[in-house]
């Protein structure tokens, strides 16, 4: 398959949804008319095979998580996702693994009125780029150092599912259903509605690193603390049935993947919150004026850190 | 060097030069206020080691050419730069290595006014995705199907260096001083300005790929043919003295990485593109209603092809 034959690929299989999508594939840029009035939303994520995802994993759900995660970020500012570009590095350009790959791609976008506009293919080793482009109005966009001493701290559907699909995988034709289900959610993340959130939630982000990570980056950027109640963290029935406490803890605090909001915001706002959202809303703790990330139970009690990659590489800011 | 590093140097040492860029680098994405009443091009370029650049090539060239492919794109649209995004993949990302990277993308910006929004770094084989916007004027993007029967077809500065010093890159140590032009045409090539050509010029397109492949794609998007007098394509007085007609014909014709403009413009509107520029602007050849690239050189004569990867591979549509 010649070098350019994806993106004809791809420009013969997407007509453009968008009226505002002046050019598509095909010229030496693409063109778009911005909304009147708003600004605009720009991300870029990697994906490399063996790194951001296992070797073997399918092309269709390569295609898959290389949207979603890019999806994920423009949530996570509260955009509504418009226009993306695929910069595609691959052994083999082959047909069927590239449709396969345009398919997951599909999977992802689902209905939304995305377009996919330009792109690059290479041969070289398994590795995406994504550029997503979204739009929200003047203001609105949920920034990292939005948190505010006083705010609830909430999390989208469930943590760590991903993580232990991940430890799962290489054993996944004899998994068991719930271990099916949480591999699923690693390969197939669903990232949440964020554009929902604008005018709700102060600040947000997305649980792509794990959230002792991503809530840090938010505290970080906000001046600010937080105490978060590990037992109130949402676990999904799946992750709960086929794993023990502290391994479960471990994946929720730390684990990444899972493409889940993590968001700060005013008391009064919880229920707005909730009923702009299709998916549950738990809230895990709290913003404090005092700076570090604090850990309790349900019971009150500190809970320690415990080992490398975990609480203890996030203590100190 | 952790992963991020390299582009918290990067946000560290690129302040904004846009009002219009509300967030650079350090959320979940950037946030951009788009100029009103313009339209936005896009356009996204990977560069991968020993395939579009000598795997020895020094750091700051690496970060220079990157940033220039992508330029020549948004400048064969007629788009005025704005905003960048980096994905760098590297095999160690060393404190050194970065820096120059940087340099040299600092050295291709210049004193435009675009700013790094945004970038993700990984490990991996060396390899640079980047996406770039511009902006222009609703309704003056240079297209490529724009050509028009009876337009003059030009192009800017010199064909074929490039190539030639790709040719000598292997034995630069002990080049000339003519291969040692040729050497940095390839190194570090210098797009022009194609906004200035809105309004004046009807077709754009860099020449990155070789004049007769990307000229080609012009007129196929046009549906259109072509005559080129190959002996009026420009050569620097540097590969005019160290080749001899017949090579230099073929670097000039199929040669890529020259990233300079192949427009077409009616007649009388190449005074005015010649004013625009602040390069020469060189009349090469004449568009037609009949299908086909014909190539002659001055003495009238018909060129015929000249092997492997030349004109026999783009005869025909």
């Amino acid at each position: 398959m010649r070098e350019f034959a994806l993106i004809d690929r791809l420009a013969a299989r997407l007509a453009s949804r968008r009226p505002d999508t002046r050019i598509g594939i095909g010229d030496d840029a693409a063109l778009i008319a911005p909304p009147a009035g708003e600004e605009l939303a720009i991300t870029t994520d990697t994906l490399i095979a063996g790194r951001h995802f296992p070797h073997d994993t399918p092309a269709r759900d390569v295609g898959y998580k290389a949207i979603a995660v890019n999806l994920s970020d423009l949530a996570a500012m509260g955009a509504t996702p418009a226009w993306i570009t695929i910069a595609l590095a691959a052994p083999a350009l082959e047909a069927q693994w590239c449709d396969a790959f345009v398919d997951g791609a599909f999977d992802a976008i689902g209905a939304s009125a995305v377009d996919i506009v330009g792109g690059d293919t290479t041969r070289g080793d398994l590795s995406i780029t994504i550029t997503a482009i979204g739009h929200l109005p003047v203001g609105t966009a949920l920034r990292r150092s939005a948190a505010q001493a006083g705010d609830l701290i909430a999390v989208t559907g469930t943590l760590g599912d991903a993580a232990h699909g991940l430890r799962r995988w290489p054993m996944r034709a004899r998994a068991t259903a719930d271990e099916r289900y949480c591999i699923s959610r690693l390969a197939r993340p669903q990232w949440r509605d964020g554009a929902a959130l604008r005018g709700i939630a102060h600040a947000a982000i997305d649980v792509s690193d794990g959230l002792l990570a991503d809530l840090g980056h938010v505290l970080a950027a906000s001046a600010c603390g937080a105490r978060v109640d590990v037992d109130a963290l949402p676990a999904s029935a799946a992750l709960r049935r086929c794993t023990a406490r502290e391994p479960r803890r471990k994946y929720q605090l730390t684990g990444g993947d899972d493409y889940e909001l993590c968001i700060t915001l005013a008391p009064e706002a919880l229920d707005r919150a909730r009923a702009a959202l299709d998916c549950p809303l738990t809230v895990i703790g709290e913003i404090e004026m005092e700076t570090g990330l604090r850990l309790f139970d349900a019971h009150g009690a500190s809970v320690r850190a415990f080992g490398p990659g975990g609480w203890d590489h996030f203590h100190g800011y």
